[in-house]
């Protein structure tokens, strides 16, 4: 045939991953998976299509520039942008058929044609967890999900990370104090401290208009220090009479009491009332994590409560809190910090070479392995022994078992150790113990 | 808020599951990637869209009608309509940087745009494996694809299915010796027979200008009875001196003998003469799997073996074969035949219900119950007991778990099977040795 050859490639912004990595990013996926399915969270999966009207029922803002949205006969789809809209949507169109509180998780693709740049993606997994109320929820919740965050991210390897907690209303609040209507604006400056530092926040502020002896009380108030108690009492001693204010101190000194309850160690969370979570959605407890030794990262887990998941959809009043990992971009930039090691991945625990004449006894055995659950490959194909070999190490498969005509006489088999180069002549049930450890 | 409520649906022809339901069909994915595992085959994902001209470069047909089809800026963007056309782009992409032969898992969602009917889907799941070879890939590989549709299938609970195998090559030859130059339409017939009938496939290949005689041939061919050994000796005693026919039988013997040295039973396959799966794709060994007592369900897993996987992208000769198993459209025929059974699924092993005043105990104790790998819910919203215990059995988790001050003061906790309703009084130590059984 002397077809024309379509050059191939994938679409900018799209990750794609050889096996070894996807091995590593699978991996990823099964741990935070383990954790949310060990918290009690129960699985959803939504299309990754629905009526544009549902998904932008909110609209405006960047989400709406960015959606991809396409008419097919006269539908107009759009691909959903996070895991949220989606989860409100099936939370009240299942409503009957759920149990409150529904403890859900979801991971799965999510779309953003957002302008390509290195380590931006337009299609990305998220991996979600939610607690919805009906109707209330209980502000315990709030401390749990930290807990859930610490074991998560352990299990994925991590040691240094801190998750910095905070609540908007003790912000909402403390501006309300302060006589400041719309505090979005500010929220945003804020929320920015540690990306570019408090000169260029109070420049921020100036820009907003903001008065410098309201700016003087905001910079103080953002840098309040100490141990997280202490943060606590330095806010109770500021003595804001403001209702809002007290409701989101009080909050969060139960959050704080009881994240430590949950299993966080001190050292992996910290009151930080800078955290504020650029988006307008949230109104109580926020979370961001960051990895002590690359901040620059940016936060690797964020979310936090708000009051009404599902307002566009129903008239239930539904309460949560939640939280959200990026995973793409996570692994992505873990990646690229050279904090992820490809070397030695494999799934596969041994691969079966048949010598000539032998390949109906490797089978045999093949079929032996994996009955006993252990991962086996066999090689089918013919060539040298060499190539075999080859073949076996450029997988990092740890175990070749030769299958030749005097270990069938024996009914002992040559089991290689890859990494050693190791070889021993080994029973059956030899090979699959010592496979098994 | 008095804002207009949009009603929350989603698009006809989208599956979306209740909790309950999604734990089922997540571990039926989960048995099919751990058989995929448990043979050496490695993970891929590539992106759900890519270049209309990537995914359409064969183009024509029902595929290019049916697939979901928009232009982002100036890219004209496809959604994938199977996991076949991305793994040809994919291991056209990355040859240099792949291990051949390449065996790789898929499990993700296609889209396709079908009529909305009952059963067919426009989101679903497909579960693919190939084996693809960088020039040859050996046959032997054809005989060992079955034992993996049968650990799969028996895995996933089934006892009586039939994997039916043929090769495209004894019929394509056939046609060649009977002097028909175009057989497709006539395959296209003759696939339709355990659907149709033998008398309608014979009123088709009249309309298809077949000659009677030749009708007769074909129709005494196809219908080749007794064991697999019997059909491939009547075949040979057909004496058709054709090179492919010869070839396609040679081929068929290699894998018929070899398919029970992988370990399936007789009882699950079948050489079936009829089976030549209607996409000209194939061009040898070719399989389809049925249900033996739902056979109306049709073939819940199909494959085969073709010559050239990648002749759009790449001038590598690349030869393969594969299986499919669609789990969306599987799972909804399964749901209806009830063959699947909802009550009492839950990935919660156990919820731990504070008593008033016991809430850190009771935290600390699912701490502990977490730390030992056992799924624990703690639940942390006030309320009467009754409401509490309503929660658990709603959601079907097995025990319960009471923590209320005697528990405290003696250091044994109530636990309730929340089947039988027995109640006992253990340490934490008794209670994770229950739970873990």
């Amino acid at each position: 045939m002397n077809r024309k050859i379509i050059k191939p490639t994938t679409l900018p912004g799209f990750m794609e991953l050889i096996p070894d990595e996807q091995i590593l990013f699978n991996e990823m996926l099964d741990i935070i998976r383990y954790n949310y399915e060990k918290y009690g969270f129960l699985p959803i999966d939504t299309p990754v299509m629905e009526r544009a009207e549902i998904l932008l029922a909110k609209g405006g803002g960047e989400t709406e520039r960015q959606v991809y949205r396409f008419k097919k006969g006269d539908t107009d789809i759009a691909l959903r942008f996070d895991l949220t809209v989606p989860l409100a949507r099936y939370v009240a169109q299942h409503f009957s058929e759920l149990t409150f509180p529904f403890r859900r998780y979801h991971i799965g693709k999510v779309y953003r044609g957002e302008r390509a740049q290195r380590g931006r993606f337009r299609e990305f997994y998220q991996c979600d967890i939610d607690i919805i109320g009906n109707g209330r929820l209980d502000i315990i919740n709030d401390a749990e999900i930290p807990s859930i965050i610490y074991s998560t991210f352990k299990d994925l390897g991590f040691e240094n990370f801190t998750i910095k907690v905070n609540n908007r209303k003790v912000l909402k609040g403390f501006f309300q104090w302060l006589g400041i209507e719309n505090s979005i604006a500010i929220l945003r400056a804020i929320d920015k401290l540690e990306k570019i530092g408090i000169e260029k926040v109070r420049l921020e502020l100036e820009e907003l208009n903001v008065d410098q002896d309201i700016i003087g009380k905001i910079v103080e108030f953002i840098q309040i220090s100490g141990t997280n108690e202490e943060k606590l009492a330095k806010l109770g001693r500021l003595k804001i009479e403001n209702d809002i204010f007290n409701e989101g101190l009080d909050e969060l000194k139960i959050v704080n009491k009881y994240i430590g309850a949950f299993g966080v160690p001190s050292d992996n969370y910290a009151i930080d009332l800078t955290i504020a979570r650029g988006l307008d959605y949230y109104t109580g407890t926020v979370y961001e994590t960051f990895l002590d030794n690359h901040t620059d990262i940016g936060s690797i887990c964020s979310g936090g409560r708000y009051d009404d998941l599902a307002g566009y959809y129903t008239k239930q009043k539904l309460p949560g809190v939640g939280i959200s990992i990026g995973l793409t971009r996570l692994f992505y930039q873990l990646y690229e910090a050279k904090l992820l090691e490809v070397a030695d991945v494999s799934l596969t625990e041994v691969i079966v070479i048949p010598m000539e004449g032998c390949l109906d006894k490797a089978i045999n055995i093949s079929n032996i392995l994996r009955d006993r659950g252990i991962s086996t490959q066999i090689y089918l194909e013919k060539g040298r022994i060499g190539k075999k070999f080859g073949f076996a190490d450029k997988l990092n498969i740890p175990y070749v078992l030769l299958v030749g005509m005097e270990e069938i006489e024996k009914d002992r088999y040559t089991l290689r150790d890859m990494d050693t180069g190791e070889q021993t002549m080994l029973s059956i049930e030899e090979i699959i113990s010592r496979l098994k450890n």
